[in-house]
């Protein structure tokens, strides 16, 4: 993998540029489409590539579970599996540490809402879970069959060097925003350590076989600016035989309002010439703001998840096509936009189909979110290489609402 | 709606031809794909073309409940309302009297096996059913709200003019093979005098707005050799001011062995310049069956159900995708098959999706499955252009278990 900065913006962190894998380009920031178990939902990967998207990231735990890694491996690695011509990433599994475990039950998303987070409890055992950590890796129980799993930062590369994604996330712990003080240093810690023994690993399996996958590692810390910024510190610097990460996440969940500083804190501290990617972001003001505080590449269910379920992005905010004023509208979702749904549907339409049950309902609203997303993010992209991204992202700001 | 044919098979009824109408060309016999509420199950119209399907049926009964025919119309028409760019059908409504009234409650498909004709009932009446019929016209429930309608065949044509399809069926009563002689009779003179009030209401309403659709007939008639000839004879006559049927459909729930006998009874007497479209029939070794004996036209769910449920035709049969051997086969569905599904994934991949409940694969099945049945009518047309028919069914029938 190689990373180019194009242009940089003046006065904040932001920038364009271009990440080269063996099996393509993506140009930066973009928008990563999530494909969870080897599928973008609803979606076939022809319709994924002509929406604009140039990368897929899956799911390492999902993936590992069904079909199993080695099955993906012997398919011939992700890529090939899932027919995606391009660029693909696996996360590591540690966002499903914390969802299964101390976030099981709750509707936690990567953005917090006050009223989530305070029902945060720190229970380190099994009792209702489904993950207990230890300092050697994660002990879970499968979704599917409730079978007993285990990982560790070496299993994690192993699984993610089978699946064979050009990027790969090294083993980490994802905390609530809420976490006290002192479990959000022991989970940092934990995760330097894990992030240490997933280069080594790493290093193990990707020498011999040849195939270069890029490895990124995973910056926590919760809400605390002093955690934050030695997260950076640490992981930025971390060497294995004179070997560095390729890149980096930004993990975690968020609140709201500190996702754009907790980003900022970091990336003035992380090296410029590596890409850095905000996991599991993707509301369309978030990407501004991870944009302007320098991140590269972005991934979120929200745009799949919200269209399969009839709400589509406007550039006015969203809107809900269960509304009963849709059900004669024969205008496309958005005027003007350039995706296979509105240039071919109109809201009557397509909510005639979700109403009805067809499956074609979550399918042009996935296409049409996802569009949305897609292309907001190379939009902002052309407004760095054109310098008017503040000016674009005002007016972006004054109609989404 | 013009009807041209091309060549015609020696010693069968058999043939290729040509129907025009004002929404493009159907290549006869053809494959017409179902989107019974304006849609073909998980597919965009982009794909549905790609496979090479030139006209979709949709259902009148469906599209009446929902989103109504009065807002089809304001779209467009269903032409326009789905974005399917050739022509298209809308059925009468007369098999779903059937399958809410004698048939509710039972697996009647339009092939029955000996199993549910055994549990054939004639019970008149709303005990237990949705739908009641009496001379003038059908009374039913709304599966969705259990809300009263009523169809008849002025309300069918008016509902049908709406909707705008190139190719509309007059109302009729679809009857279980096994109902007794005489109710079948009884069934059949009800569909005559309906199918005259179809065409007086039809030559009402399409004369002042100058918009053609072609009105088939259908013929019943169950298992009778004497009453489905006598059907075909008197639709055939049918002439209200001089004008007679675009067209004829053959309808009625088939005895799996009758049916080409009853096909062949019917097709011997109905004139041989008019299109003949068999209603819900779709299996492979039934399209042979069907052409050979002198349809033209079919139209069956079959292959977007079995296909979203996992279930595949090959030349060797059906595959069931969910067989653990599939698990680990990196082929496609089928060797050296075109379609989209074949040509980018392997079983082991189609499986994965079915075991994830992953969307993409009902839509994989179904793409497949239309591509098979489409190009197997293709193909059949092709050899009857090319006098080699009778070899090409025996090769087929030889392989296909």
């Amino acid at each position: 993998m190689e990373y180019k900065i194009e242009k940089k913006m003046e006065g904040a962190l932001g920038r364009a540029g271009v990440i080269k894998t063996s099996n393509g380009e993506i140009e930066t920031p973009a928008f990563i489409v999530v494909g969870t178990k080897g599928s973008v939902k609803s979606l076939t990967p022809e319709q994924v590539s002509s929406i604009g998207a140039e990368a897929v990231l899956a799911n390492t735990y999902h993936l590992y579970l069904e079909p199993g890694d080695e099955q993906v491996k012997k398919a011939g690695g992700l890529n090939k599996f899932m027919a995606w011509n391009g660029p693909t990433f696996t996360d590591s599994g540690g966002f499903q540490v914390f969802s299964l475990g101390a976030a099981m039950g709750k509707s936690v998303g990567k953005i917090a809402t006050g009223e989530e987070i305070a029902e945060y409890t720190d229970e380190g055992n099994f009792g209702g879970k489904l993950a207990q950590i230890d300092d050697e890796g994660v002990t879970f129980k499968s979704f599917i069959n409730g079978s007993e799993h285990r990982f560790t930062p070496e299993s994690s590369m192993k699984i993610q060097e089978n699946l064979g994604a050009d990027i790969i996330f090294a083993f980490d712990e994802c905390t609530s925003p809420m976490a006290p003080r002192e479990y959000q240093i022991e989970a940092m810690n934990r995760t330097h350590r894990w992030a240490k023994r997933s280069l080594t690993a790493h290093l193990d399996v990707r020498r011999p076989s040849g195939y270069q996958q890029a490895l990124f590692a995973v910056v926590q810390g919760g809400r605390f600016e002093d955690l934050r910024k030695e997260s950076a510190r640490v992981l930025a610097d971390l060497e294995v035989n004179g070997t560095k990460f390729d890149g980096f996440g930004i993990g975690g969940s968020f609140v709201k309002e500190d996702m754009a500083t907790a980003v900022k804190w970091v990336n003035e501290i992380l090296p410029e010439d590596k890409p850095r990617h905000l996991l599991g972001i993707g509301e369309p003001l978030d990407l501004f703001l991870g944009v302007e505080n320098g991140c590269d590449t972005f991934d979120c269910v929200a745009p799949t998840r919200l269209g399969r379920n009839g709400c589509f992005y406007t550039k006015n905010g969203r809107l809900i096509i269960s509304n009963s004023k849709y059900r004669e509208d024969l205008t496309p979702i958005e005027e003007n936009c350039a995706c296979y749904s509105c240039r071919n549907f109109t809201k009557s339409y397509i909510a005639h189909l979700f109403r009805a049950n067809e499956m074609l309902g979550p399918t042009l609203g996935s296409i049409h979110n996802l569009y949305f997303i897609v292309n907001l993010v190379k939009k902002i992209r052309q407004s760095i290489l054109e310098e008017n991204f503040e000016e674009y992202k005002q007016q972006f700001f004054a109609s989404y609402k």
